[in-house]
């Protein structure tokens, strides 16, 4: 059950509401974002809500079957729009497109691919400046000096920047260098890291875990929105599979389910999702089609010297090729 | 390695390019269809093969170094044809709908699925006679006289029909009543079902399996072709996976990497694919953009009682819509 | 609900019993097996069993909940024993090893391992020679003329054959050489095979699906038995997964599992559950520990230079090795 | 490549051995444990490796082509063995045997489990106060201060610990209390983790992932290893599949390959490997006769009424009778 309160409620009167959802025999969690107040009230206990929902201070009241809860769409039914400034929205209604090398490996590298966003209009870009890595001896990125530089470049040229975050300690100096936090596959059930960026007041991009299920993914958004966070993107990035005829299986069931169970935006990744090159665009124009709100995907100008991910990174070329597309499905799409 | 013989060649020609091939070491097998008449020699000595490529009789010889041969892209590159005659054809370049119940129940459903299909401009009926159940108790379809019927009715108002066989010996009483024979996802490995359809003179759409890999697939339509038909049409279905959101994991990634890998038609079944009726026109145009030549799907009058699947059958009103959004989707990506 | 019927039941008491029960609304068919007489009744009004159960020619009447019905454990709590003669018994209570090469391959290679199984005591040999293979080039097997030698040199010695059936039309062929029918993995839900095998009156080893659940074996067992053949032996073979670094994964939770939901024996193939000759000893131990009621695998003179399935083989003398500890392991289990 | 270092390795004598094997191309990373000093070498040139060798200060030299490298058992055959003082020890030749509660509850609790493991002369004791939980909104243990209670009892009784550790600032103050950290399967590939418990001097006991490769596993200790810490242990804790009958598939061929892969000891967490109570014992047995070097299983007084997991925990009535019985299974298995 969920309780919205109303804004800037005197103590007291929340206290009051508290009081009462307690009686009933419901554990509350308090949960405050900068979008709203509420209470989130489990228990098993049957009774009507109208006798907490006409308490003073309560602006709307829900049951929310599901496991998840404030995430649910049951609840809000409007989409989550996400601002990150200077006209740059994410959300249902928008088709955003990130798109970048998996690393970043330097001043010159990082222009080109400016260069190449900014002649296709595309305001988002993606790079790791800390990579996991399953080996303890592979090159694992360039770090904060890396993101600085990142976002200096980026910042100038209207760019904003998502990039991973792999653990609580990162965050802090993270922080002001980054418009969209990315938790990676790895991470999508690190629940303290997902705790701490409730607290930060930045957008973050969820992957779905190498073998995570949706309600998997939908409660770790959940940890992030009752921290303090609502600004959450969902991620479909493929699953692994028995089949080795690809990396991974990009699962756009996803895509449609996902967006009715949830009113956060649902973007794809379809470089991780099939991890070859010479198909990342069949599986961006399918996402598309499946109702993706947006697609990350890898470009560099030379995917064959790329540090990381080559295969599965198309070069600028095919990278226009793929944007002019979308955005043409997406038209299509919004059409019907 | 294969070496295509030229139409109507005497037996003296062949025997001594089958005595040469072997001499090398290699193991062949004659392949007969409609089409044409070659040899598939595998072995692994390496030879010069013009030696062979010069012998008279030899129309063309190809390495093909994956495990299935005839139906590799590496040797024909241009994609197969299927023609069901009046017009019907199915391949590259055509985008085909099949579409109709999970059972045929009786004639006045077959009417009504007629009547859709004929409003819409769609060639080609699918119903199950011989129903494939998990359990010995189920219903098992109506058998000979359903296909009868079923054929009758489509026949008159020309339609192709589409169904599934379960079993060498029904195949020659279905013969004449059926356009296309199916062979299902638990069937896709059943190696003698695959060498009789090969000797039918039938197309046949094998769907994969139920954790079928794209190299189990491709050669169990090695078999079909090896056996004389080279009428096949791959069929991607979902696959079984960890998450119960869904009945199966439609994998798209199956329809751009089969379509490289082989020149045989590949279609996609978002029913089976996701199996959830709300999402089957989100699958299907993904399964458009993705790259397939046709999509198959459950349609009912009342889906709600259907006497199978029909969790995952939409209605006519829905699949006339699904049917027009998709042409536009076609008509998009041929475009590009 | 499954009514045990009194041996040799005059057809009009049988005629009024199937009234009652259709009466009630329920649908029945009705088993004929060499051990007994049942109808299996499926329907879903609540009503008094008492009522059918009082019925004259009704020896036993139970509730069955699970969807499979005569070969659960809620009905026939004794385990099922099964007779191949001469003192060998499958079934709870014993430990069943049958051992052999993949494929027959030759009269001396039989004489060899029929050898070394009777220095161990062992009763049953397997040994293909019908042969599923992915690829339409490969070896399928010596064929009937194989098995026949196959069964003289074992009939000679006193030892039992099991060896896999692939399609209805082989079983009247095969039936006089044969102790133990196998279904492979691939033919786990050939339906058509379950039904004909539930005709012939000779054991089947079922294997579990490539991807088979647990409740689809079952099912599996329940068209054997229920269309007369009551005779069925249950086998975990390993499951697809993700993981390269086996063939497969052995699944020893299906064996406590699958013995607390059937009456039937299970055993485990441990040869193409890891897939590795260097572990099968391993995992044979594991087997009789988790609760095993025998053992299936692959031994052959050269593993080397055996047909097919080499890698996973073990040599005779790794095989008296595996032997004597299953025996010695069998034992403890049984102590407790 | 791995070279050994010579005790007290004066810094000109290293720092000339860095040189010469950067000289030759190779990336290098120093390594110093408790118990020595290594280089890990990566490169493709291929060279002698005795000019490395016989260098002044080189041990020990090592070309190891597996990814991961100071855990592999090319490089190092003898097994590991981890002291935890007062003659506990962990590795190949001891059979370890650690139980507990998934959650510490209270200290009535704690007494209890105690009781039960001095009785039956276990002496390790599992036990989380940092519960990862899919939901935010569900218990998440009792934290620090049930760590320092745990810590208190067990030590008055020459119990030592395993308790789950969740992320880096957490390391510290739970290093007093804590005999064995357990890095979870969620967890298994956070990296920053691994490494932060490479620099602890405590040893490590790395669960698989959810859906971990083994290679994925072996590379998650070399982390540890290679950042300073030789004490891990491995544990097999069942994979997430398609099977729904539990809750996750108990993959028991991992352990003979592990163990064969690595030098490190190997352990099985039966209880979430099959996830039933009622199977926890048959599964422990058959992980003793696989090879393993202990099992982790969750015992608790009253299962029905435990915090978490209560479904796979077995009372201490099913836990002593386990417990001697997994005893006499690895006198047998020694025995061979």
């Amino acid at each position: 059950m969920i309780i919205q309160l109303q804004q800037g409620l005197p103590d007291n009167l929340k206290e009051n509401i508290l009081k009462q959802v307690k009686a009933i025999g419901y554990k509350v969690t308090e949960v405050k974002t900068q979008e709203g107040d509420y209470l989130v009230a489990i228990g098993k206990k049957d009774f009507d809500i109208r006798s907490i929902g006409q308490l003073p201070g309560v602006a709307d009241i829900h049951r929310v079957s599901d496991e998840y809860k404030l995430i649910s769409r049951k609840w809000r039914v409007a989409p989550t729009q996400i601002d990150l400034c200077d006209g740059v929205v994410i959300g249902e209604g928008q088709f955003s497109i990130m798109a970048g090398p998996c690393s970043i490996e330097s001043e010159r590298q990082i222009e080109l691919v400016v260069e190449h966003l900014k002649a296709n209009q595309v305001k988002i870009m993606r790079g790791g400046v800390f990579k996991p890595r399953s080996s303890p001896y592979a090159f694992r990125g360039m770090g904060l000096d890396g993101l600085k530089m990142f976002h200096e470049l980026c910042n100038e040229n209207g760019i904003k920047i998502i990039t991973e975050v792999m653990q609580v300690s990162q965050i802090e100096d993270m922080l002001p260098y980054v418009d969209v936090f990315q938790v990676g596959a790895r991470n999508s059930q690190n629940f303290n890291l997902l705790d701490a960026l409730g607290e930060a007041q930045k957008p973050v991009l969820l992957k779905r875990g190498i073998s995570g299920t949706l309600e998997e993914l939908l409660q770790a958004a959940e940890y992030i929105f009752s921290n303090g966070n609502e600004k959450i993107i969902l991620c479909e990035r493929g699953i692994r599979s028995y089949e080795n005829a690809y990396r991974n299986v990009l699962d756009l069931n996803a895509v449609p389910v996902l967006k009715a169970k949830t009113h956060l935006p649902v973007i794809v990744d379809p470089s991780h999702g099939i991890g070859l090159r010479d198909y990342v665009e069949d599986m961006s124009l399918a996402a598309v089609m499946a109702g993706a709100d947006g697609v990350i995907y890898e470009t560099h100008q030379k995917p064959e010297e790329a540090f990381s991910d080559g295969q599965q990174t198309v070069n600028f070329q095919e990278s226009e090729r793929l944007i002019k597309r979308m955005r043409l499905a997406y038209e299509l799409r919004t059409s019907f």
